[in-house]
């Protein structure tokens, strides 16, 4: 029965209490060897075949009869201020359907509370005009023949000339640049004391860049009315959150709209709300009576598809020469754009991951004239972890000591924040694991130079949410030939979602996983399910499908029960094995499971089941860490990551394949962040440089290391029922900081600016070189 | 809790005794006074805008990424044997991806029996090969291309030419056309010696025709795969027996095989299973990688989209003086086609309409060269009453009664043929509303010759079964914004069922028929529901969807009672109310329902609920009375029907809209039976000269006559927890039977074979003028 309770909700990393509705499980944690038949198996994925047959459809796949095709005229400046729009060139031609502007606006002007088409065009790709036209060319044709006079305004493009002195207002109606001057701040202990107990301090500064979120698949909506009802089709990480969003921009109610995700061919945290576009094509539908399709160009998916805020750092660390913390203080600028919000948690690990008595952090967004800012993967985390690691290595070089150690000396064994205990923390463990797989101890013995070659071994810690927690939901159906279908409101976001949930239904109704199809991404279908973000999809949903297929198990032994003449017995006394349903008191008295599904003939056994309220006074978290070995040329200042050792503590394994393709997966784009990837936004003119994919350079896969993947894999009973924690977010966010560190070990010299390029590896040579002279 | 029981289940108006799982409902019949407010409402049918404005997606306008189109080349003859098919032709065509015939043939070679390309060719339309192409110009290029050469054969077209002496079998394989020679035989009683206490005997001959099906929308279907998955969107009465069919042919899982119908555009009977080409669009698709869409042109309807069987039929009705009958006697001869089975329920009415003591019934199916004929609304209940309604007045007219008078004195209070009481029978008073509806007491007072035309007044009773019965499944979903959604895995095909089901749980969660939302026709989303069939969707799924929502509401009343302060109380001690949940003990104590809803915050509340077992040692039957007033012109043999009284006891009507539309359309149909429609085959060659809307005459709008509906509203309690049965076939079954007899009554020649047409008056009227001379 659901009750109402107040509990602890996570995302982003971001913690908050609330009054929510929660069921128990029903169901007890799997023992450790409850001899688990499908969950931690690495299966194929279910739909892995459609996926690289082409038979898998995504959003832009749809077509529907009579559907007609969107663009958007966006901003070509920077900054600036429509004079006037005329669109009556593109209006005359043949096969135009609508065109809105300013002058000629939707029936809705607002989405979450900014103008669907502003006077002041505050960034590059800003919303002018929306054409809807029956065919690709005849939407360009249209776009094109807008004519729009812009009063052009001063700019700042990025973080630093955002925070110059005098600088311009990104935005007009505003003063200062600094979204909340005085910061998001967090204090534990007394930080003064901390600076008076330190006998070592180590201070230092930090820039990572804009980066862009690049998914294969670029945002896209088909948007089809149906009387009063609306379906979307989107590529989003959240057809829930879509849906809310529509519904409240359109003031709708919830059940009026219809969200679909079938495939989706990636997100990173940028598609995780419905888009302006969303809301246009939507509007567009409904005006014209017809689908409309609108699908973001690579070029668009660069200027406002969303990017990772670039971040200023400040960070100082006390210790004794023990290597004891005393003191830590972490000052974060975010560049958040025009209208992002104020800042993500980058100061999160440094609350978080080491038992220091003493801390004071405090971020700040920044605005600056580009599309807001997203969540990108492991959001703040990835930045956070890349200074705090810096910093822990640079003080490991002032007192002497291994890295790894001055780590395990400050180890934390319950929260430190708060000092509530862990479900499950490995973390030790995790770095034992990396330390030998690594040869972490024996590096010291091995060459370090080759011609111009140097060769060094970095490693960094990992710390990130990934508990999840309520409200989830999944109901689980039993069909008459013994295979079972799940509904749950999830997406599969390229992860393998649809995959780990059919392990965990195939296991507690003791079917094969063959026997499991599940259905995700339908919010007109399934309940309710999280966003794909935080990390929280599995430990979400698991526990969730795992209720629901027991729910329905109940009444499969039920029926067993009746069948072999024991009904008075009940259901509960018989329990499944190799797919019989054998009588607890007598084990020759046994019925094959699909023999009680045939007989259902027609009927369909429905289950249905929640995520369970999180744990009391504990903390969920999960752990890992990175071992990198690089080599840089110290002639061209070329970084080669030889090979990275990925060890991750996130509770029980359910798919070993999956998991480790998530891992490499967020170890490559770590590798990007760490070493390539940077939107270029030119100093002239504002613009970006880097609006395509020839520019803003994505590793391929020759710039892809050994990677060597390990897992803890061990069950966290206190979590959630299914013992496990999410895995989405932890394999990117230590990457950057492992290798910087393994640069900084090959030359002797610290970089502090993301990515690591070669011109940066030679200009920090020479100013070593210089600073020498 | 679910439970395995010995129960009834009806279908097509046969009842058979099966094993099945059961579960209560869990819900206590509405009360009469319950002041019932969604319930019992005419509203417009919640997709009604959807539908007229072309929003609504039939099967043929779904359209996929690569789709291919896929045409038959179909037997041009009515009966041959394959000698050669040559497809060099059309598979030199560029653009053609496939042919299969014979000689190639798919990897499944056989469905439900039948070879999917046999050397026999039965009847006109069989199949003869599959061409699948790019294009639709490409695919009928293709398929004209291909050089076939048939050996006629002797065929046999209509029910006389197949039971003629020394007709050629329909089959080369079978002897003699009769599938049953002996008949399914029914008797109750001593015949013989009902025969001997009858002092006034009655005996005639009818026949009825091959009537088409005529649906808006034919045949149709498109397949794709992923992977291993099969989606199947299909124009079908039945998802889940398309489901089961294409599962046992392609030898497959179910919840491998997904089948969808969202809109559909009629079926009556002949959509209930995967047709032939179904399975060969599934297999092309598998065969190609792509999907194929597969729709059946006009002339393909015509010829292998099923048709209502035509019958022979000869009854004999024996009676005392008083009109008491002694004795019935009914022989049936049914063209099933060259592959039908043995015969609908053309004797039903007469075992079970009349407190008859001694009857004897016996039906045949008779092969003939045509495909196999197909339940068709109604299926030989339409043809029996006919048989049995015309010989009653027939016999009215022999004792000088009334024939609604003969119709009173052998009224059966209980089921005759096993003297079961029913759930609800109200016949006497449709009789009586119809009566004084129609003045059939005062109509001999009126007019009955102007010119050439004469005026006459006919009646006839209708019975069906109607009542529905499980398995039948639904979920009920509460949203965040205080709506629900609908899960039944029924399938709306232009009947309401999305309405009906939509104002049940709108009644049920105390909600607006506006917060509901109804999905039906997927089988991948839904639980199990029954074909649209027998007039089962609503007395099935109606009374499951209301126990779903009763589910979901008891969790909505425990969180009500919680966020009042009475969470000991629980939610067993709260009620609705206009939207407001009410504490019994002290009504004082109440929370708006939204306000539940809202605290839900993402949670779904979730509820599942069963059609429960069928009342034990009852009937469950539907009712009706038709009194149709007509003229015919002497001259020119014209029937004009000028109105019709229809009226109907089928317990209680959800909607009196959507119900009183459903009379109207089985009316409509009715007269087209009666009157105009029927399949020519031409005995030279055995080909249909009907094959085509032009020639087969469908009533239009200028043909139907001013139709009054009325209903006796009576809820069923017993029947079910709604109180409701099924509405699909009654309206259509009287109608042509009391055409007949008021034309009968008009002419005072009575007129045995359907359809009344004028050239059949016009040599009825010549026979009685030279049977006088």
């Amino acid at each position: 029965m659901p009750r109402i309770e107040r509990t602890e909700v996570e995302f982003e990393g971001r913690v908050e209490e609330r009054e929510i509705i929660v069921e128990e499980e029903g169901v007890a944690p799997w023992d450790e060897d409850a001899g688990l038949r499908e969950v931690g198996q690495p299966s194929p994925r279910v739909d892995g075949a459609a996926r690289v047959t082409g038979q898998a459809l995504y959003t832009s796949d749809v077509q529907l009869p009579g559907q007609l095709v969107a663009k958007v005229l966006r901003s070509p400046h920077v900054h600036g201020r429509i004079v006037s729009v005329d669109s009556s060139a593109a209006e005359a031609l043949p096969g135009v359907y609508l065109v809105w502007h300013r002058g000629q606006p939707p029936p809705v002007t607002r989405h979450r509370g900014r103008e669907l088409f502003p006077e002041e065009l505050a960034y590059q790709g800003a919303e002018i005009a929306l054409v809807v036209a029956a065919d690709e060319r005849t939407a360009e044709e249209a776009r094109d023949a807008i004519d729009v006079t812009v009063e052009k305004l001063a700019f700042v493009e990025t973080l630093e000339a955002a925070l110059a002195e005098h600088a311009p207002p990104a935005l007009t109606r505003t003063r200062g640049n600094v979204i909340n001057p005085e910061g998001r701040v967090y204090e534990r202990g007394d930080v003064e004391e901390g600076w008076v107990d330190a006998e070592v301090t180590v201070s230092l500064s930090f820039t990572t860049p804009n980066a862009s979120h690049s998914p294969l698949e670029p945002h896209a909506t088909v948007a089809r009315w149906e009387g009063d009802e609306l379906t979307v089709w989107e590529s989003t990480q959240g057809v829930f959150s879509v849906r809310n969003g529509l519904a409240e921009t359109l003031r709708m109610g919830h059940g009026k709209v219809r969200v679909i995700c079938d495939y989706m061919g990636g997100g990173f945290g940028a598609k995780q709300q419905p888009g302006r576009y969303t809301v246009l094509a939507a509007l567009a539908a409904r005006e014209t009576g017809r689908p409309v399709r609108l699908v973001l160009d690579r070029m668009e998916e660069q200027l406002v598809g969303g990017y990772r805020p670039a971040t200023k750092q400040r960070i100082r660390v006390g210790a004794r020469q023990d290597g004891t913390l005393t003191c830590l203080e972490h000052d974060v600028w975010e560049h958040m754009g025009a209208f992002g919000h104020p800042g993500y948690m980058v100061a999160g690990p440094t609350r978080s991951l080491y038992a220091c008595p003493n801390v004071r952090t405090r971020v700040r967004g920044v605005r600056a004239n580009t599309d807001r800012g997203r969540a990108f993967r492991g959001p703040g985390y990835v930045e956070g972890i890349f200074a705090l690691e810096s910093a822990m290595d640079a003080l490991a070089d002032e007192l002497g000591v291994d890295p790894l150690d001055l780590r395990l000396k400050n180890y934390a064994e319950v929260d430190p924040a708060e000092g509530t205990p862990y479900t499950g923390k490995g973390l030790r463990e995790v770095y034992e694991i990396g330390s030998q797989r690594s040869g972490w101890r024996d590096r010291r013995g091995l060459a370090r130079e080759e011609g111009p070659w140097r060769r060094g071994w970095g490693m960094a810690s990992q710390i990130w949410g990934g508990g999840g927690g309520p409200p989830a939901n999944a109901i689980v159906k039993l069909l008459p030939d013994g295979t079972a279908e799940v509904l749950a409101g999830v997406q599969d976001i390229g992860t393998g979602t649809k995959t780990v949930l059919a392990q965990i239904a195939a296991e507690e109704l003791g079917l094969p996983l063959a026997a499991v199809r599940v259905v995700v991404g339908d919010t007109g279908v399934t309940p309710y399910g999280p966003t794909s973000a935080g990390s929280q999809t599995l430990p979400s949903m698991g526990p969730a499908v795992r209720a629901a297929a027991r729910a329905c198990l109940r009444d499969v032994l039920d029926l067993a029960a009746q069948m072999v003449g024991e009904g008075e017995a009940g259901g509960d006394a018989f329990f499944v094995e190799d797919g019989e349903i054998i009588y607890e008191a007598n084990p020759d008295v046994s019925i094959p499971f699909r023999e009680v599904a045939v007989k259902m003939d027609g009927y369909t056994l429905v289950g249905d089941g929640a995520r369970g309220p999180n744990p009391r006074q504990k903390r969920v978290n999960t752990f890992g860490a990175h071992f990198a070995q690089v080599e840089v040329n110290v002639e061209t200042g070329q970084v080669r990551v030889l090979d990275l050792v990925a060890v991750h503590d996130v509770g029980r394994v359910i798919n070993p394949m999956t998991a480790t393709n998530q891992v490499y997966g967020g170890v490559i784009q770590g590798l990007g962040l760490g070493t390539m990837e940077e939107r270029i936004l030119d100093g002239e003119t504002g613009l970006q440089l880097t609006a395509n994919l020839e520019a803003y350079r994505l590793p391929t896969m020759m710039d892809v290391p050994g990677i060597e993947v390990s897992f803890l894999d061990r069950a966290d009973a206190e979590a959630n029922s299914i013992g496990a924690r999410g895995l989405g977010e932890p394999p990117i966010i230590p990457a950057p900081a492992a290798v910087a560190n393994a640069v900084a070990d090959a030359l002797g010299v610290r970089l502090t600016d993301l990515p690591i390029t070669p011109r940066r590896v030679l200009r920090a040579l020479q100013e070593r070189e210089e600073a020498a002279r």
